[in-house]
């Protein structure tokens, strides 16, 4: 049934024949989700079926983590769980290497980069200021064009991103583990040496993963080391930045603005001082949302069918996209 | 001086020793800009002298078409006239064929439709309205990328908004008085075309220069023939757009929303229904700042005083930059 021969003889043959691969999509609590992604896997030459049978799962729902023991135990044959979000830090504690994990890494990144590039322009150019604005006031802005840009993290949003700001002629610089050059950047420095790139910086891009080495990295050393016409805008998760520390910069002018999609806590809380600042702006995670990223998952979901469901699929499924990194924990 | 000959022999030398061309700079109501452009006219090998005596005249200030009769009368040898923007409408009743007339043509685009790029993406993805959230509210939101723009002028603005665009994958059509292939834009058609293509608009870009022909063009009939989630950005001029059929489209919902950096009148008073729609987003004539572009003008105007300056330089003044075209009004 899982077949990766090279070569000769008749296995094209027999895997035409072959039944289509089963595979399941739980839960069903988001109706839209669930059918576009049954509708996926179909196209992708699956057959969708049960728990007790599949041999793959498809996770239907971000929010179901907290189920996926039990469904996993009901699915002993799962060799692949496909994960509905590009992070996948709410399944951190399941993920284990006797299944094959892949999540919505990449699928995402065109619209939060277009997300960031939105933030970026609408806080350099004064625009969450006009808008809560009822008379004509005084002209505040600056260009995006030819700004310098920070990036943390070098994924897919990243990638996305330094496509989209081409035009712009922004000076590029990209954060990442290893200082390995990224494509179309200027230069890509060590996370270790963040600090030193900070007072050359006017947007400082979070684009990061959720990991231990992330999580709160962003603090009030990092807000006094930037210039005070800064902006920062967060579309990775909200705990990478101190939100008190952010709150504090914001009010004393460390920086000139801060444009979070993602906070902590998240939902922000009504009545939290950050709704009340003028220099913040607060979207409610929607660099991508439900609308625009169900048919990208409901594609890359295809895609990986398509891949797993190959007569001549290798074994080790290492040619699946999005493959999470059990122990890096992305 | 400066001189872009290639044969040898003796205009070189007789150049070099000629007087640099005088030219005067006026009024001085705005000190800042005053002084760079000042320092333009020197840089580009010009002579700043009073109008009694120059030969050609910068004006300064954009605001001074009142006096300039008067100004103009004072510098009888002046044959060039430089306007600080790049709408001459304040001008055209001055505009003779007795002087060659430059304008900031093309000067300030970059900003501008960078401007545009941020208002498009703050209306398609609800930042007007989240910046005046103080809770966390339902996503909301499109994308530009793929979407259908349609930007009305074919000037500077829409060159560098095409290039702005281009990695967001959108289909541009640019709408211009003659149907003439506009490179970037996936379509181009003439201004009597134009409410055929609205059904199929995401965003409509007003870019036009302001004359006879397009002041009011943007009305109710405009705004009924687009869809109900496009968005109207204009940062032509105010006098494009019938306000009030604006207000009305806005409060029925005919289209999702506008963002206005000029309005009629302008600046738009205190109370005026625009401020109060949820819908709208008023910025206050902020495409180009004074402070982005008063570098860009003094560039322009040291790289015309150059031409203007040189020992060859045509009589007919042809060949300087901006040229505005006093039949056509722009």
């Amino acid at each position: 049934m899982h077949d990766s021969q090279e070569t000769v003889s008749s296995p094209k043959d027999a895997a035409e024949h072959m039944p289509a691969r089963p595979i399941t999509i739980a839960p069903e609590s988001m109706p839209l989700m669930h059918e576009a992604l049954t509708a996926a896997v179909v196209r992708g030459g699956g057959r969708v079926t049960e728990p007790a049978e599949a041999e793959a799962l498809i996770l239907a729902d971000p929010r179901a983590a907290g189920d996926f023991p039990s469904l996993i135990g009901s699915a002993p044959n799962v060799r692949w769980v496909q994960l509905p979000y590009a992070g996948v830090e709410t399944f951190t504690q399941h993920l284990d290497t006797s299944h094959v994990w892949t999540c919505g890494k990449g699928v995402y990144a065109r619209p939060v980069a277009e997300h960031v590039v939105a933030c970026a322009l609408a806080g350099f150019r004064n625009l969450h200021a006009y808008a809560r604005a009822t008379s004509w006031t005084a002209q505040k802005g600056r260009n995006l064009l030819g700004a310098s840009v920070t990036i943390l993290g070098a994924g897919g949003i990243t990638d996305e991103l330094v496509a989209l700001l081409e035009p712009f002629g922004c000076n590029i610089t990209v954060v990442r583990r290893k200082p390995e050059p990224h494509p179309g950047a200027h230069r890509t420095v060590a996370t270790a040496d963040l600090d030193e790139i900070l007072p050359d910086t006017d947007l400082l891009v979070v684009a990061w993963a959720l990991t231990d080495r992330t999580s709160g990295r962003i603090n009030r050393s990092t807000f006094e080391a930037l210039p005070e016409h800064a902006w920062i805008v967060n579309v990775g998760r909200g705990a990478h930045i101190v939100t008190d520390d952010l709150v504090d910069a914001l009010e004393r002018g460390n920086i000139a603005g801060a444009a979070i999609d993602v906070t902590d806590p998240e939902p922000l809380p009504d009545g939290h001082p950050l709704w009340h600042l003028d220099n913040c702006l607060i979207t409610p995670h929607v660099g991508n949302t439900l609308d625009m990223g169900r048919p990208l998952l409901a594609a890359r979901v295809e895609q990986n069918v398509r891949l797993f469901c190959e007569p001549h699929a290798p074994d080790d499924l290492s040619h699946l996209i999005g493959l999470v990194d059990v122990a890096a924990g992305y």
